[in-house]
This record gives structure tokens, C-alpha cells and sequence, in this order.
């Protein structure tokens, strides 16, 4: 999360690794020199990314995107929430949040938003964290979310008039925030990054270093966390799944999704939105 | 963690699914109904999950498989460490450990250890840890990794005469310890369940949720956590990978691989492997 740990395992060997020119078929040659070196990685102040981190939130869904974040070398990852203090989520990890709101830095190369549900929920209207979301995001160079996050970055005002994404069983909702839905595991509409649920966040990661270094970079970590995903099943989405299994986990999510609604009713209202 | 975090968002919504027949393209008609309810999830006193946490692992190694172990109903998942205090893994990032190794079950269902540079290979030699895992490990239903996890369960004497597998950087160091190397992303050998590097925990995960509830169970996982996988690029192994970057991250992992081989030696000259 800072300089001093950074530089200790698998991210310094990404951080100090030559960074190969763009490859195309054609150039896919060794060129490896250390002319090379940082050469996608920004001199000067490391870029400051802020992960919201609260109470029941979905855990995995800031573990994936942190992990590649972490790794891009010259950055500073800061895990805010309202005070440094342990943050359970909702399957009962215990994570140290390393910043307050107050103490986040005013500017930001990415605002991250991960999401959850009765803890999410309980956020859409709390003006403390919605006003943070609002006063960051405003300035942040990506305003981003994995999950049920989108919906904290709706509340908060940020995708108005911007296509996004969201966990499949909620994503529904976006519209009555006046964002457009869009189709994709990872939504990119200027400088928002919205992706799907939980699982999305890698891919979400993938497309920000690509981003934030370029594809070379990217392509490192990739190979550093062996990410050639085999999914032993089809059943990552409502429609590959068999009929069965989602039209049970959609009744099962039905709850989650009427308090969601719920909430969003009230934000829309403090938000001006009819 | 507990059953009560456990009861709180979309874990509980899978632990209290109803849980479908199995599945084949015969019978894929909807046949929920409160029967099945938790006909997959063992009844009587919850089943113990015990995962190492230690200072420098890589926390998206535990991260993956953590998401899906919590979420299979009537578990007690642990973090142990050899104390309950806060782990900073490899990037930054704190956890709390939740059991000390004492404290942990001396009978579980999963004994699972993640990967990491650093903090793995001095745990390599500490026999606190080596005698923990050995012990554990001697009873546990199942024996598992993810990453380099798996040169700790071979430290303690776990991998003998079993097919395994690690990163791709450090896995030919297996073979040393008696084990032999599988072929594949997630690799079963009796109860022995060991992954690839970082992000196969997630592959991984699927699987033992299948092993220890059902396939209908895990594909509930599946579309819960959205895994729908898209990587941009096709990096993710040193084969498929563009030629100069899996050359070039070879030579980055060197200097570990070294370190991974020296404290080998050791390992093997204490477990009397020639």
C-alpha cells in the first residue's frame, strides 16, 4: 500500500521490469534493453489511488482490481472508510483500512468503488461517504467500480448521462439514475470504469493497468498472476447458466434487489432526479 | 468467518438456496421446491477451514478461494497465523488473522496455504509453521494451495509421491521434494488439491465448492460471483504469452526461483530427502 511495501515481492519484479515496446506480429522480437526500463511508469510523485473499503462489502471485489493496482509500480493504494480502523465484510474478513475519508488525498488517478449488499445499501444515502464520492470523483482521472459499487457511484450523482455496469442481479437499476446499461463485463465511457460483478474486477484490473501503463505492462501482470482463467462450469452469467440455477438465484437475489430499489428512490430524490 | 457474519449478504443467499437435483440436459426443468433446501450442506456442527495467513503471502492467492469456501453454508473459515494479529501481505494490504495456530481445530475439512515470495520461503524452514502444517495436514480432509502454497506443503512432507503443481516460475522445484508435477491449471491428486499461480485460486475454488456440496452448488457460486471470465490479452501463461514478455519475466522471477531452490535444500535435508 505504500512505497516501502511495494518494493518487496512480485510487484517490485513488475515495477523494475524492462517494459517491452508495443508488440505487434511483426516486432514480437526480444527488445529488451534498459532504455526500457519505467518506461510506462510516470516519474515524479506516485499516483494516488483511493479503494472505498466498508462494512459488508463484497471482499473479492476490491481483492482482484488491488491486486493489479498494487503491481503498476509508482503508486500509492490507500483502502479508505470513515476511520483507519478493521472493516469486516460481508463473509467476515477483516481488512485494515489505511486512510480516513479526511486523510484520502484531494486528487486521484482512480476512484474505486467496490460493492456488497445490506452494507451498499446502507451507504446509498449516508451523506458522509456519498459526499466523499462526489467531492473525489469530481476531480479523479477514472471514477471507477466493480460490482454493486456502480450503484454508490449512481447515489452519488457520478453516472449521469454515462453507460455502465453492474452485478447482473441489480444492474436493472442504473437506468433510473440516468445512466445507459451497458453490454459487457467492463464498461468504459470516458473516464468511467464500471464492471460487472465480483469475478469482473480481474478483467476490470487488466483493462486499468493497460490503461494507467499500456499493453505491455498489463501483459506482465497477467503473466505474473497466471491469469489463464478455465472455469470448470458455464454458469458466469443468467443466460449460460442452466435455466434452473438462475431462475433460482434470481428469486433469491429478489430481496436484495427491492431494497436496492428502495434506497435508489430515496438517493434519486435527494439528487433532483424524478 | 463465523455463522453469524455468514449470515449476512450473499453468502446466506446461496447457504439458504434451494439446492437443485443434479443437472443433465434430461432434467433441466425447475425442481426447487423446499425439499432441497441445503441438500448438499452437511448438517450437525459446521465444518473447519483453516487458511494460512503470513506476513508477505499474496493476498489474491487467499483472496479467490476465501470468497468461495465462505460462501458454502455451515463453515467456519479461519485465518491463522501465529498470532491473531494484523498479516501485511506482499503489497500492502492488512488482514487480521482471526485463530492463532494453537488456537486452530486440530481436525479440518480444508488445510489451504497461499502463495508469495519473501515471506513464503522463510517460512519454508520455521518449524513453528512446518510443524503445524504437517500436523494439520496429516488429518485435514483435504490439503490445499494455491500459487507457491504448495512448496510449504512441500517443506512439511505433504507433497510426497503426490502430483501437484505451483506458479509456473517456481513449479519445477516440486519434483525435488518427492512430488511430481501435474499438468493443468488445478491439480487433484487424491486429497490433495493444489493450483497455479495467484488468480487459478479462483479456478480452484469452483472446484472444491463442487467437492464439498455439488456441481449444482458451485455453478450457484459461479453466477453469484459473476465468473464469465474475459481476459483482454492472452498473457496469462509462458506459453501463450508474447514471446520477449515470458522471456523477459523469467529472467524477473530468476533471483526468486534461486531463493525458492536454496531454502529447498534445506527443507529437504531436514524432511532426509536425499
Amino acid at each position: 500500500m505504500n512505497r516501502r511495501n511495494f518494493n518487496q515481492t512480485i510487484a517490485p519484479l513488475l515495477a523494475t521490469a524492462n517494459l517491452l515496446p508495443q508488440l505487434t506480429a511483426a516486432n514480437q522480437k526480444p527488445a529488451v534493453n534498459e532504455d526500457h526500463v519505467h518506461q510506462s511508469i510516470p516519474k515524479g510523485p506516485p499516483q494516488q489511488i483511493a479503494m472505498l473499503a466498508y462494512p459488508q462489502m463484497t471482499a473479492l471485489d476490491l481483492m482482484g482490481p488491488q491486486a493489479f493496482l498494487a503491481g503498476l509500480g509508482n503508486v500509492q493504494v490507500h483502502l479508505v472508510w470513515k476511520k483507519k480502523e478493521l472493516v469486516t465484510t460481508d463473509n467476515g474478513l477483516q481488512i485494515q483500512a489505511s486512510k480516513s475519508l479526511q486523510e484520502c488525498p484531494r486528487d486521484l488517478e482512480i476512484l474505486f468503488v467496490p460493492g456488497g449488499s445490506k452494507g451498499t445499501i446502507a451507504l446509498m444515502n449516508d451523506l458522509e461517504v456519498i459526499d466523499f464520492l462526489a467531492d473525489r470523483g469530481s476531480r479523479a482521472k477514472y471514477v471507477t467500480s466493480v460490482c454493486t459499487g456502480s450503484i454508490l457511484l449512481a447515489s452519488a450523482g457520478l453516472l449521469r448521462g454515462c453507460r455502465a455496469t453492474s452485478h447482473w442481479a441489480v444492474r436493472e437499476i442504473l437506468p433510473s439514475f440516468g445512466a445507459e446499461l451497458g453490454s459487457g463485463r467492463v464498461i468504459e465511457d470516458q473516464n468511467r470504469i464500471t464492471a460487472g460483478g465480483v469475478t469482473a474486477g480481474i478483467d476490470f484490473g487488466f483493462l486499468l493497468a493497460a490503461r494507467l501503463r499500456d499493453p505491455n505492462y498489463a501483459q506482465m501482470l497477467q503473466l505474473a498472476f497466471e491469469y489463464d482463467p478455465h472455469p470448470p462450469f458455464q454458469a458466469g452469467t443468467p443466460d449460460t447458466a442452466p435455466v434452473p440455477i438462475s431462475k433460482h438465484m434470481r428469486e433469491r437475489f429478489a430481496p436484495m434487489l427491492t431494497a436496492y430499489k428502495d434506497a435508489a428512490v430515496q438517493a434519486q430524490a435527494r439528487l433532483g432526479i424524478a
